[in-house]
């Protein structure tokens, strides 16, 4: 396939569902500052959600910068992950009415856990073609990102299910915080080249 | 004409009608994760749509990168396209309140017919453009395209049309179903060398 | 200016503006297929800004293909333009409610009229500086698309001014077909050379 | 990274940020023109949203066409500047219902300082990773921008402050026309070479 045409859709769809998460963003009828307080729940879960997505894009851009090769298998898993992607702003919405609420909360991590299958599952189909295609460097190189090598990490998975677990059902206002958390630690962490210009 | 920006422009259309059915997903007033469930008929209805879109995208890329001519005719035949597909959008904002309700299901198959019209024209006129200017091969591989041989194939559309009568006539919501297996089927399967990376 | 960033970015916009359209296509409430007739207002107008849109999308593409300079003074001029366009929507959205009725018909004449303006104003500062930087040729096919001939030439307008003011007092609806009519006869004819391929 | 994929996502989130604010538009029920009357203050906020983020742009792209690297960091501030940005629709629509009240005039000069903020970061970090990589020249004359320049004049950024602190305790209506003339004086004007057509 035409790997840029594959980029610039991708960019095209994750930058339109980046940006309408702000038509939730209710202006209040008052026209006092105060009456902008309410919206400070929504405020939080956006914020959470840019960082999210603007994560995501990173990982996805280096991936793809990377792979010599793009099949139709991959074509179709990238677009479930986008799909999976798109219901963010819907979780984000819901959740930004109320931080504590236990069901947004769960269909937020219900969101979360299937954009993070569909993620793996990508960059495995990526690795694969590549390393079938004679590529084993580019192969090994995606497969080191570290975002992947959490996601498969079935220790790191089980614990944090069961730490997830809990939060839903003692404090789901923690989700927010363990999300970020984990976004910026486990998905800010590009490998090193990845600040090198590609053309 | 300038081909990369046709297709840049007719994928930024393409990305936006594809994301904007997430708007028509509302999130419920209720803090309980049951309050979701009567978004289920427009979930499906939004995957289905999300399905056909991407296939269609998919083809289109195809015949796309293939193409060694855009012609002004060609460009309105493509707008025209894009107009049809803009109404999936609303097509499946109202079959997602009732699956089986007549009158959307209707609404829907009206646009799914005219799409599939323009999009067969479309082919045609990018396969004939491209004999014009002696590129027979390149015309003879999107001539080829089993979405093409569908659409033009009188016996099947026969068959089609009798089995969306009595579809819409007798139980509208296996349409839904008939559509994402047609999509599957038939505009899944691109030539062989769709794999092959064009640059 | 970087040519291809200016045109990738107009696409956008001009993308975004095409689309967000249809968001003002109301599903009914109702599931009978008749209640989507009171909306066939709206879909003229729709259609006709549809048109429009793709009409002035291809006039602008041809235009800058050809241009070889983008100063400063361009990119202003044509974001004037498209601050104008942005209006479409919603001229089209508020006729779409009454294709009979004087008010939007009148606005939508002034957002009409303000986008000829900067539309020709666009084409006279290309041609301009292309001319100035030593390319006639350029700046010679520039000024002979048919667009610019037309919002240029004082007879026409003045006569188009006649009949439009004619119409909207005694019988507004016609605006619609007036305007599609124009667009389909003055924007719809490019100079020959816009079939050629440009890379 | 890849320089023009970061470009492009930019310019995409940035062309939907502007175009949404025409969402905000809302069309009368009645029929009659002056029913268009109410909005005129929505009118002026838009135009001035506007003319911001095309200038934004207008510098972000000069920005950018000239820098020879794009690092991890570059992109994660670029990234908060985006968001930073997005809060712009948002107070514009807040201003455009009342131009004179204090709540969304102290809520749009918050975003607008936070904005300012976000810019002058960025700019600082591109001219330093240019410099660090040996372009010294390409560091320079970034940050010889008019907008940096005036954005690091503690002077200026003093007085600014005054006014603006006096402006929205007296008269905050004034803000509006505070911005588009800061926008137009110290963003409109960029280094002389910006005319040059970069490849």
């Amino acid at each position: 396939m035409n790997k840029s045409r594959v980029e610039a859709f991708t960019d095209a769809v994750i930058a339109i569902i980046l940006t309408i998460m702000i038509l939730e963003f209710k202006t209040p009828d008052s026209a006092k500052l105060s009456a902008i307080f309410p919206q400070i729940p929504y405020m939080i879960s956006y914020a959470v959600g840019w960082l999210f997505i603007g994560i995501a894009w990173y990982n996805h851009h280096y991936m793809f910068t990377k792979t010599k090769v793009v099949t139709r298998k991959i074509f179709w898993i990238n677009n479930t992950w986008m799909f999976t992607t798109s219901f963010i702003p819907v979780a984000t919405a819901w959740i930004g009415r109320n931080l504590n609420a236990q069901g947004p909360e769960i269909f937020y991590a219900i969101v979360y856990f299937l954009w993070s299958l569909a993620y793996a599952y990508l960059t495995h189909a990526i690795a694969k073609a590549n390393e079938e295609a004679g590529h084993t460097e580019i192969a090994t190189s995606i497969r080191d990102m570290k975002i992947y090598r959490f996601l498969t990490n079935w220790k790191f998975v089980g614990a944090e299910i069961i730490v997830w677990v809990l939060i839903l059902i003692f404090m789901p206002r923690l989700q927010m915080l363990l999300i970020a958390f984990q976004v910026i630690f486990v998905g800010g962490n590009v490998n090193q080249d990845s600040d090198k210009l590609f053309s």
